[in-house]
């Protein structure tokens, strides 16, 4: 068993709204794994491996949970086009690449050295239709030390002559893929019908008694944008909300995750709450493709887990940090939209989405507790200039509104020192 | 005369919602003043010195229309707050630090040197009431390569015990400090009475007369959020509208720049079109302090001149590509809001308030025209991660959207090379 020691100022998030703070502390772990924070150190653990960041920042690292990783390389292409025009002008034509794999490798490789560079440790992913590209990004998340779930694609109509299964090959290419996760250690499947417009109901049938059968999650889209759900509407008649497209094929439970959410209407919601479906808020997406924005205070308000992701390449930033600030300035909207009778996310709660609310999807407890495997980005402010001797909580703010890639000083992700 | 070449891919903006693109092309400067554009070399400009930028993209710099100095220590601070409390909370107290020299010395170097590395060469600025930081501001920007407007605030109400001048005594340090810029070759003094709620009838009074002696452009605020406007209106029950408190005290020309106007009515967007005022949009702060989103396509389509200010520390973001992606999303919030009936800013529409509708502010014609001087920004894009080979066009927004500090490779501010 390996003993190490942390050394520095810790933050975490063990409620919404809540920061515990613990200055000059320590952070002890075994094997990875937290076993107690201190703030004076006692006399036993005199002698343990210590990793000092003495002066540092040592917060929660972030969690991307919702974002395509073969739109990476168009991150910030095409901000001008709403969402269905832009799917089919850049989106599908980019996906299509990556029937390529070597060209899956260089992307995948880089984005997920991107992604730990930023102290992203956790993230649900979309993939592309490919099994074979899925399991090469995989391959460079787990070596990457980014851990979480990554679903390949399905979509068996509407992706136009380069981007489209059959219903048959999909389900053959997903058992594959499926079959092949097994040599993966912190990167798991999860079943991803792109949405309800891509998948017939005979598809969204059979991945539903995947996901019972083999006891996996679902991640899919939800009333983004007001022509898609039209198009839903026209596709689905025999379901009289969005949500049902999902639900009446087995994919509405615990452990299902949804991206945006922007247009529910009540009963979406109560449907939501009473399944303990996630919802991934992506704040930036949303306003780049005039999609709207999600009500966020109300989801928090009905007691419904809420989760940031950046949406790359619908949103243009990767950086966690980033999407955090975007996701308060996004609650800010709803602020002057209510005459102000709506409250904002204020920074503790907004950092709490993007970290403890994602950790609980996988299973941890709130914040730094014992138990959980360590996830941690250090950030070094020194470089940032200030009025005066800041606090803790102040300079916190500040890291999360200003900080750079250059300031993260270490990550650490599911209990090993990535960074 | 010293004659220099610069080679590389040119984007400019040469009106709104234009580009102009030059591929593979050259730009000849004398003595820093643009001369030509070619897209062949000519035969007798062969054996000219040339900086070669070829592969990267050469754009016109960027201008900050309106920030505030002394509050760079408190970028991204008290972003829970709204405008009055946070100006009581955090800005004045921090301004108020700027008695002293050595202090004003530290960060105004740190502030002129983030300035020029992330491309912005022009700046319309606050310093705080003290005229020797002033004069240490001036000398640190204008030794940095930043040119433009810098304005020693003028407050004789409601600032707090630390930081409030007499009326006289803030003629006085006027009087002084403008005297001493004469100093000063590419950094020039703008009035700037902070807004109306700090600055007694008398001293709008004299501080009008003084623009009008020496021929001073003024900025100030305006319209910026529904708090402060009523208050205006109980200190100047003389005045119909916010914009008549300046305008009495002849401060209502072309020349005057005034930021935010989130508010504005029709009389007061008439009065400004009218007088040929210019708004400096910020984008950023305006949602940061749930102030509001300025309809700016309205202005436009108005013939209002608009430009953009990233107004740290209400803004949190110092980089202009960041300002011109917020404004653009703000924009979208516009047409989220109407309904899809107000066009949002494109890309193109976005660099152009950026950039050259600031430059034109200085006296430039628009774009790399010749008889401007030189103020560019290179971008070297190489390390983003491309789907296929992309047109400079979308390079171009990429930039914008997601190049970082370490991308520019080179600055060029008034016809020298900076950076």
């Amino acid at each position: 068993m390996k003993s190490l020691l942390i050394k520095g100022n810790f933050i975490s998030a063990p409620a919404l709204g809540k920061l515990e703070i613990l200055e000059n502390g320590y952070l002890l772990t075994e094997d990875g794994v937290i076993k107690a924070l201190f703030d004076k150190l006692p006399e036993q653990y005199s002698n343990i491996e210590t990793d000092d960041y003495s002066g540092m920042l040592i917060m929660q690292s972030f969690c991307d949970m919702h974002l395509h990783a073969p739109q990476y390389p168009m991150l910030g292409m095409g901000m001008d086009l709403p969402l269905l025009e832009w799917l089919n002008t850049y989106t599908f034509k980019t996906e299509a690449r990556f029937s390529d794999e070597r060209y899956a490798r260089e992307v995948y490789h880089a984005l997920a050295q991107d992604l730990i560079s930023r102290g992203t440790t956790r993230v649900v992913m979309f993939s592309s239709i490919h099994p074979k590209a899925t399991l090469i990004l995989m391959e460079e998340l787990e070596n990457a030390g980014v851990t979480g779930f990554v679903g390949k694609v399905n979509m068996d109509r509407n992706g136009g002559a380069d981007l489209q299964e059959t219903a048959v090959s999909s389900i053959r290419d997903t058992i594959y893929w499926l079959d092949e996760c097994s040599r993966f250690k912190n990167v798991k499947p999860i079943i991803t019908p792109r949405f309800t417009p891509s998948c017939s109901d005979g598809l969204m049938e059979e991945l539903g008694k995947i996901a019972s059968a083999r006891g996996l999650n679902i991640q899919s889209h939800l009333s983004e944008n007001l022509s898609e759900m039209e198009w839903v509407k026209s596709l689905r008649p025999d379901c009289s909300g969005y949500w049902q497209s999902y639900a009446k094929h087995g994919m509405w439970k615990d452990g299902t995750i949804m991206a945006h959410c922007v247009h529910c209407d009540d009963k979406e919601l109560a449907a939501i709450k009473d399944a303990g479906v996630t919802v991934a808020h992506c704040a930036d997406s949303n306003i780049d493709l005039c999609s709207g924005v999600a009500p966020v205070r109300k989801m928090l308000d009905m007691g419904i887990k809420v989760v940031l992701g950046s949406d790359i390449a619908g949103g243009a930033e990767l950086s966690m940090t980033d999407v955090i600030t975007k996701t308060i300035r996004a609650s800010k909207i709803k602020r002057i939209e209510s005459g102000w009778q709506t409250d904002f996310l204020s920074v503790a709660e907004a950092y709490y989405l993007g970290t403890t609310a994602a950790h609980l999807y996988f299973g941890d407890k709130p914040g730094f507790a014992p138990g959980n495997k360590l996830h941690a980005v250090v950030i070094d402010d020194s470089s940032l200039c200030t009025p005066r001797k800041l606090s803790l909580r102040e300079r916190f703010e500040r890291c999360l509104y200003i900080s750079e890639k250059e300031n993260i000083a270490a990550v650490y992700s599911n209990g090993v020192k990535c960074r």
